[in-house]
């Protein structure tokens, strides 16, 4: 299997995963919400966070298929927070990957609570009772835990909570570089360490894993803004500029283009080295480091 | 111990549970959303459910205090869904428990994220390591499942779901009572379902708990339409008529205040049926029922 081939792979699980579990075939009046949870995340994406997770778990030695409840659970907690996110009285977009915002099309109370059941169902799946045929109820516990810990106050909404403090105000770049840390960096790093929880992965091992999920998780939010100025709007999939218009603090406003680029090849050898360092079957991981930094979309 | 001494013993345990769980000691810029976590959650309110899980998880012959951290849980997603449904794009109240609701003291965006937050850290907290020292991981993941259930698309936001739907349009007595079984109904159960999961119960009393948490969660419901019509607002903490305002369906509306008050009653009486059937121990819980049959706040 090429490592393109083995992305693909994982995103078809998880979509087909979502598909079979944000049905409509159980419903007595939930119809309206669930077509709503399946607009945002069945719109596809890079399904960078279950791939992260599902290869963690494949290279600490098991089967990637059985992380896909909680990889699938991962990928519905960054779905509602883009839901969120996109909401007026938030970000107010119009527009994401290409398609109009949840809001724009269910109206505002049933975004935010398609949002809302998104992150709640997101914990129905992690505790699935199917999961203790392939965990220990401890992993289970564990890798829970790992997912609200970083999805909550000291991870991405503590980041988000960050951002909008940060709006219309200078910050430094220090205190950028812990913003996407929190914001967007909590949840890649999730992905990495309940891989390697679900694979039952040595200390070492969640260490390097750990490591190489900050790398990238900064190398991708550079290259984010990055995109925000070069990008084409239409490959890109949101317009372009909408940081400078909203003054947000971005890196290129705080180091300028070039310095971001050597900054993303940097952390993207920093994540290379590291996930060398703790397995052997790394190839996959080096190779989608290496994708990150040259994408343009 | 009175019973009344005991329900304002677990509401103690809940407030210092929440002031402590939710601390501004460790942050590093998320202090604004804890403070609005905190507004809202330590607002005080009848800690109905936290009190319901705890004295099943005591008559089934545990240590009440172990139930802590699930049902703080369990009120932390109760207090997430006020807030929520509080928003202007939802109910858009101004008032909740005698108080500006949080949107007026912090912004519709922290609101949403407080919500969020609220949501998630639920979860943090019943799959906290220092769990494991009283219940089996098994007992914790069945308990952290039947949480997000009770709480998500086939149980409370399904309930908001019809509720948003029903708005402006005559619906039938059952879909009133479906609509509430979801909306309110669904949490209560769960909390009397958690509590007997982690007091180690038996099938038998596990069944007497959900009659008697379907039961009273009904009635409380109709109490509370009963109380928008004939109550003291000073008292009951929120305007008086709001249901009418908005033209929601109510009990009284369907079926008159006579009628619903004899369902009170009824109710009330089957909920004591039920828990005499399952447990020894059940004259607290029916002094409850009673209390809550009226109650005027």
């Amino acid at each position: 299997m090429t490592h393109d081939e083995r992305l693909s792979t994982y995103a078809q699980h998880v979509q087909q995963f979502l598909d079979d579990f944000l049905s409509e075939k159980d419903c007595i009046g939930q119809e309206k919400i669930i077509k709503s949870m399946r607009y945002s995340a069945l719109a596809g994406g890079k399904r960078l966070r279950p791939a992260l997770m599902m290869e963690f778990c494949r290279i600490s030695g098991k089967n990637p298929e059985i992380a896909l409840p909680f990889a699938v659970a991962l990928e519905m907690i960054h779905t509602y927070s883009l839901i969120h996110d996109d909401l007026p009285c938030m970000d107010n977009d119009d527009f994401r990957r290409g398609k109009p915002t949840n809001h724009k099309i269910f109206g505002e109370a049933m975004a935010v609570l398609a949002g809302d059941a998104l992150l709640t169902e997101a914990f129905t799946l992690a505790t699935t009772p199917q999961n203790l045929k392939n965990f220990s109820a401890e992993q289970i516990v564990k890798a829970t835990n790992c997912l609200s810990k970083n999805a909550g106050v000291f991870g991405m909404i503590g980041g988000q909570v960050m951002d909008i403090e940060s709006e219309h105000k200078k910050i430094s770049y220090d205190e950028l570089v812990t913003l996407q840390k929190y914001k967007t960096g909590a949840l890649i790093e999730s992905a990495a360490q309940i891989g390697c929880i679900l694979g039952d992965a040595d200390e070492k091992q969640l260490h390097a894993a750990k490591e190489y999920a900050k790398a990238i998780g900064l190398a991708f939010q550079i290259q984010d803004d990055i995109l925000d100025i070069e990008g084409d709007a239409e490959i890109f999939g949101k317009p372009i500029g909408s940081d400078a218009e909203k003054e947000k603090s971005t890196f290129p406003s705080q180091i300028g283009l070039d310095k971001c680029k050597e900054k993303v090849k940097t952390l993207t050898q920093t994540a290379i080295n590291a996930v060398k360092t703790g397995f052997d079957e790394s190839s996959f991981l080096i190779w989608l480091a290496e994708q990150l930094a040259v994408r343009n979309k």
